[in-house]
């Protein structure tokens, strides 16, 4: 592992990701990306008595499906990295309290699958941990009472608002020499077929600052978070002398339309255009033609559920070969805006190739 | 760096601790304690508008005055780990978002400082940073009003319950090769006195799993606390084949007089005795004879505070050569406790030597 200019670590050994799996909602499932998840729920309380207990269930299946991919138990994993929206990370302790893994919360706001992956993949990377597992998610109904209004309320939604995923996602990170009982399987489709599968490895990783440019609009997250994924997307490219077009794509986490437009102006102003290969899971996730989600989805399930499926299934195929994930989070509560305070943000990076 | 056994990892350049300050509150100074902290207020809002605010404060004055006494500026710390109770984390990132250092969020609750310092010193071992920082607080105010009644209500409390300790403590992670300003007075001292002072230094780290023995009394941390406490010192003893004795000071984080004794028991009955070396920085930060606290101190800040004074200053004189800081996090929401939900919680363990 060697830093590479003021924020961005290379990963030397490029650890795999051996497995994920996205968990998720009805009107995610009724999106673009919908046939892409491992599993999804008509009913979104998952026969649960609460929506935090559903949101629990969402991570615990998401984890319990990516280790099945991988060929693992919860005892092969060293460390577990999670966190989420709720207040104290509930989601993440309860969903994931009886796998036993050594745990390590995170909390990133809606960067948390950025941030945790980045962890598990420095774990393995420096043999902290053998195998290292990311997980987050969200819920469009617990976020919704918890930092907005009570669901019953009904409140109107501005147009800049953003809709909150419901959705899980989990990766499993090991060394590239590890060998799985899936590699069998691979190296007989290797004989068989003419493009085997690809596998993704996470090359670097670059660590966001918080950003405030003063936005003080709950309502409108995109615009707060905008800077923070301008600014980490910037240093990663300065830190490692790239360009733009080096990438089949720079896909942030839920800045929606609105925060999507200004990011291309903020990257823009500093003379790096990224429009030709931007794109954004909050757009990605939900059909704006024929659903109702204003500026696109959000929440830290959001870039979860669409970095594991539709964007590491591109990478397996081969069809996406190099992509910055650059997810974003917006640091504020309840607490924090009653009080009058702007909306600070954050954006972590992963720099995933397929080999 | 190496893992011994399931949980604990060695770090076999053991990166030292370059500097550490606590800030506390009015009550807390006038505990045993009080001579040791940095800085402290009397008028615990800190002439902030806010509870909140004031807590934010607590932990940028704690980084300040602990990179002061490295010697360095925040542009030298290449991560900042921090975490804290409240809501979204938020008296870390308001608290630490004007220094532009790459942040990492964690939430672990109550054991907060001593993950923070894992992490800290894992990124160094690893060379993942240079440089890096760990801050955690709290603040009996916002704790109170967050997790249990209004401050005006004056609500009766049990003889199991813990006052939140009102503070912060930072420490400065940084290789055991790195050279400091501050290494050139070590240097006259060691000419001049036959005792030179001695540098902390983290030799291991251990990560806890979740534990949930099925408490529900929000009023009993101590006793939530207990098991995973017992969990984590016995896994760090079992992994590194280390016996109590061979450790002048096995100290907790905040799990009280109720806590503590359950601790005894809990190890007790797994045929390992630490009574003789255990301590509890919640026991350790207000005097039970003259301060009404109940069962003891409690919140990130206290295990914090109490490290980054005493237990510290006390490596560095050599009166402490050899420690386990075990600090205990309960990882309930107010929202999980109305659901009827137990309180999980989870311990991690920092070996801490004076070289």
């Amino acid at each position: 592992m060697k830093r590479i200019g003021r924020y961005t670590i290379a990963l030397d050994s490029a650890p795999k990701i051996a497995g994920y799996a996205a968990v998720a909602g009805k009107k995610e499932k009724e999106g673009p990306l919908g046939s892409q998840f491992d599993r999804s729920y008509k009913d979104t309380s998952l026969g649960e008595s609460s929506w935090e207990k559903a949101e629990s269930r969402l991570q615990q299946e998401a984890m319990e499906i990516a280790l099945q991919k991988a060929c693992l138990k919860p005892e092969d994993i060293d460390t577990v990295f999670a966190g989420d929206l709720l207040n104290q990370c509930i989601s993440s302790t309860f969903g994931l309290r009886s796998m036993n893994i050594p745990f390590l919360g995170q909390y990133g706001a809606c960067s948390t699958m950025a941030q945790t992956l980045a962890m598990a993949a420095l774990f393995v990377e420096s043999g902290a941990a053998r195998t290292a597992a990311a997980v987050t998610s969200s819920h469009f109904c617990t976020a919704e009472r918890q930092f907005r209004l009570p669901l019953e309320y009904g409140g109107q939604r501005p147009p800049t608002s953003q809709w909150t995923a419901t959705a899980s996602g989990a990766a499993i990170v090991m060394p590239q020499s590890a060998v799985m009982a899936t590699d069998t399987v691979k190296i007989k489709n290797l004989r068989e077929t003419s493009s085997p599968e690809k596998t993704p490895v996470i090359t670097a990783v670059c660590i966001g600052k918080i950003t405030d440019f003063g936005i003080k609009d709950a309502n409108n997250m995109g615009a707060a978070m905008a800077p923070a994924a301008a600014q980490t997307i910037l240093d990663f490219l300065r830190d490692t002398g790239t360009a733009p077009s080096d990438y089949d794509l720079i896909v942030t986490g839920d800045l929606g339309r609105v925060g999507s437009t200004l990011l291309l102006q903020l990257t823009a102003q500093e003379g790096v255009d990224i429009s030709h290969v931007h794109n954004d899971c909050g757009k990605m996730l939900f059909d704006p033609a024929k659903q109702d989600v204003h500026a696109g989805g959000s929440g830290c399930g959001c870039s979860a559920c669409v970095l594991c499926s539709k964007l590491l299934n591109d990478v397996k195929a081969g069809t996406l070969k190099n992509i910055l994930f650059a997810a974003t989070g917006a640091l504020l509560s309840t607490t924090s805006t009653q009080q009058g305070e702007s909306i600070p943000s954050i954006a972590h990076l992963v720099h995933i190739r397929g080999i």
